[in-house]
């Protein structure tokens, strides 16, 4: 077994699973924000991120279901209305299909999920699974990869805006409020991580956990690229641009 | 609503469906069972598809434990034997653990399972937890994808024999046994969902877990083509050859 790490390598260990698995690096990815897809591939991705889109407030509400830390349940609260909005905002749901409307795609062809690819919706099941069943100290673990969010939440918008005339700046309104909310998020759920873990093996859970999570975000690609870059073949049944 | 299919269109509408979506018409499959591919790709499909073959006695006790009907579970027991062996022959998973020496992987390599691919760990725990959470004529349907396997193992010892001269009979011991263990599980699986289907909604339950269970096959061809084939980008921490 290894030794317990200091928070300043273990805080190291984690964003160097960033550094190589996070799904910036999938070649489906570097597609997307290069430029090099065309609407209708762009389309594809947008109604199957939906899936993880809408599951997101779904996995989040598990996590609080099982978590017998009234201020660890306020603090996680505040992602149930990132994601469903309140009062004064949409959430992030209503706001991605501001996204897939503006690409001319059916909000009940995105709503319902029926066209979204079965690895899509197996990785997202996966994801839930994760966050009900494994420890809670895992659970928020799995939220990490938000770390390496605002990267490539900037790289999207500007590399969409620059090389897809049929993306415009209102349509990508998903992405803002995004560049504030997964820092903060994520910054806690780093501080709970780093407090929580308090043996190797803690620390060594919160580490694959992130492995799992980046690994949900890279299936989803992979099913993707398949489908809709090459060789290109759609399975029956699902989104055909 | 649609009406309540005959028994005969019934079958051919789960037929209809293997015809459409079962995995032979993968486009990994093409290039395994056409000599297309070389032995370390071929190591990557054995590997993964470890994954599957383990958890086959896992979902099929989960479908057992599950069971108010002894005859169902007394009929269902013998796919348990099948998988994991008994007094007077190896299981399934004994078998293809022969194929994965024979292509020269370690066996702790495929039995710890952690270099396989996340796509392919989604899709084996989504169908276990389809067999173990929804209706049980729904979890009997998800079998049928058996309907479709002698066609495609028969091709698949051919290509394979004609193909790779890193296989030999031996080596594809697992698939003999599967010949006539699947045509008697499909046709048992195939009867009880003809009988047990009284509803026109409980017809579409049944096809929609046939369709659901080629999209787990299929899935996992998705992983393997992507980090194995083209643009054969592996993900860091899963198998390479």
């Amino acid at each position: 077994m290894s030794a317990l790490l200091s928070p300043t390598d273990f805080e190291a260990a984690l964003r160097a699973i960033g550094a190589e698995r996070y799904h910036d690096k999938h070649p489906f990815h570097r597609l997307l924000h290069g430029g090099k897809l065309n609407r209708g591939q762009v389309q594809a991705w947008a109604l199957n991120r939906y899936v993880y889109q809408a599951h997101i407030p779904i996995k989040d509400a598990a996590l609080i279901a099982r978590c017998p830390d009234a201020a660890l349940r306020k603090a996680w609260r505040s992602r149930l209305a990132d994601h469903d909005g309140d009062e004064t905002r949409p959430g992030g749901i209503a706001r991605w299909l501001k996204l897939t409307a503006a690409l001319g795609l059916n909000e009940s062809d995105v709503t319902s999920m029926k066209l979204a690819l079965p690895g899509t919706i197996f990785a997202v099941e996966a994801y839930v699974h994760f966050v009900a069943e494994r420890s809670l100290l895992e659970a928020v673990a799995s939220s990490l990869t938000e770390l390496f969010a605002p990267t490539i939440i900037a790289q999207r918008v500007d590399g969409m805006l620059a090389n897809y005339d049929f993306v415009d700046r209102d349509a990508l309104a998903y992405f803002t409020p995004r560049l504030t909310e997964a820092p903060q998020d994520s910054a806690f759920a780093l501080a709970y991580c780093v407090e929580h873990a308090k043996t190797p093996e803690q620390q060594t859970q919160v580490i694959d956990a992130l492995k799992f999570k980046c690994g949900v975000l890279w299936s989803m690609l992979d099913a993707l690229h398949v489908a809709y870059v090459e060789p290109s073949v759609i399975p029956p049944g699902a989104f055909v641009p």
